[in-house]
């Protein structure tokens, strides 16, 4: 084979990269009877009848003589939460099945557990593939699950969201014109209202009001603020700081004013750090509640959108924690 | 090669719909010197050196005979708003590439545009694969682009979210307990505030407050309305409405009130209506431009993943349209 146009190894390793892949671990036993796996992006389907897949193992690989002799091989599609193991199987010279709850398939080989598919299979073609070699397997067996999958591109990990499903609009989306249910206000305010209605009752029962709740937990953030940062972030709430709101909150003992008159600083007293932490409490148990309905890794993709909106639009408005920290 | 076991088709099918690919589409020119082109998810990398990729094809394929006779072809990896491109590739009977603005590869092959990579190959081998024939193909050219990648698993495409890289976190994280800048409320918050601060100077310009634009904008969604749903609506934006409210906006000539004492019913009047257009306009745009940080299907997932946050809560909480249209 000519190659007659020079090609940067490092671009063309980049640009193929910009194919996204699941994740698999390819196993077998070696002809000393040693459990042998490894973690391969290679993986692709061939053919149906007869059942075909296929995967490619680079000439050079510690443990090119294992699959080229091996009658059967295995090849595991990780879910999403299997990274680490996907990381451990990318790895050399440790024990990678040390600890793992393993069954065995054809020729004893290696199968692992929680994985989206398996396809158990007899070695079927191995073929040419310049540094590497095209192992083409007859799938013999194959189970698997709706356990969300791990992605692989452009080098990293990522998570996979399924396009929603589209379901016919309601008929009144007519007469809305263009401010509909879709709108991000709407979205942001109802879930907003939701996670504060489930601390609600918590909060009614210790005495405390909404705006009560805001200013224990901006100083529960951090402590010893001035009345315009504080005021500042009340805005998030869509409230104010007022005269009313500190003489309750210090008449109750729970914040302290420090301070002279137009630079006083709040800071919160003992009973008003319990008061706060376990208002905090409350707040991340409604949010694991309402976080509930969505699946791995997508909670954390929630706040990461949120986060670069936010972060974006940033400017001219107040942080909750100071940056000199 | 023996088939010892059966394996049903549909469900292996499912199972290898598991693992996660990419979009391509491969083209080439038939010996008549037609373009030919169609949508494969069955391409993966081979080798770094020299540089190899493979596919493969259907026996089956209309194209197979232009393919096998071809000494190039082209592998383009669609990009995430190339879905149609990949719905109409993978159709038979059509035109293909009517309309599309193409460039030319070795032996004239067609080359689409806007794709997140593309590798023009020379035809290295082909190799046997039960129902398909499998490609190997040379590369002798390449490029690609920052463009997010279609990604299709299970049956349907998605859209990949890469895992953020994890910045070290601030100092202050450790005062902060468990309650920090993660916390969903205070991204919600946060977000609200910003998008409603850019809403801000149009409706002050237009002499409302928050309360006016919420009463306008929830009769604009659906006007003729009782006093508690609006009320209860406006708890979305932590606001209640009153008596004075509703004479204030009834006084400039904007809403109309309506039905007998203790059953009012509120509705916009036609100068009510232009004015909520007017509001609606202004926060689309302010949404448009808070949303702009956000990449190609970023947008949708963000209030996909907050509508399903959403709906799973919306127990004993008013909707903003009524049901029974």
């Amino acid at each position: 084979m000519t190659s007659p146009v020079a090609i940067d190894s490092r671009q063309f390793r980049n640009a193929l990269g910009a194919f996204t892949t699941g994740v698999t671990i390819v196993t077998t036993k070696d002809a000393q009877g040693h459990d042998i796996g490894l973690t391969a992006n290679s993986f692709n389907s061939v053919s149906l009848d007869p059942p075909l897949v296929l995967w490619s193992l680079a000439k050079t690989s510690l443990s090119m003589s294992a699959f080229q002799q091996a009658e059967h091989f295995a090849v595991h599609i990780l879910a999403a939460d299997q990274q680490s193991l996907s990381d451990r199987f990318a790895k050399r010279g440790i024990d990678k099945f040390a600890g793992l709850d393993l069954e065995r398939g054809p020729g004893d080989i290696p199968l692992l557990s929680g994985c989206t598919a398996r396809f158990q299979c007899k070695t079927a073609f191995q073929y040419e593939g310049g540094d590497h070699e095209i192992f083409v397997g007859q799938v013999i067996a194959f189970d698997h699950t709706d356990k969300k999958p791990l992605v692989f591109q452009g080098g990293g990990y990522g998570l996979l969201v399924k396009e929603e499903k589209k379901a016919a609009p309601p008929e009144s989306d007519a007469a809305e014109g263009s401010f509909n249910k879709d709108y991000l206000g709407v979205l942001l305010g109802s879930a907003l209202h939701q996670l504060d209605a489930r601390v609600t009752p918590f909060r009614s029962q210790q005495g405390f009001d909404y705006r009560d709740y805001l200013v224990l937990t901006i100083l529960a953030a951090e402590d010893n603020r001035s009345l315009s940062e504080i005021d500042a972030l009340m805005k998030f709430g869509n409230q104010q700081l007022d005269e009313i709101l500190i003489n309750r909150l210090r008449d109750r003992g729970l914040i302290a004013v420090a301070g002279a008159a137009g630079d006083e600083k709040l800071s919160l007293t003992a009973a008003g750090h319990t008061a706060a932490i376990q208002l905090l409490a409350a707040s991340k148990a409604a949010e694991a509640d309402m976080l509930s309905p969505l699946e791995y890794g997508e909670t954390q993709l929630l706040k990461q959108l949120l986060r670069r909106v936010v972060r974006a639009g940033h400017a001219n408005l107040p942080s909750l924690w100071r940056k000199s920290h």
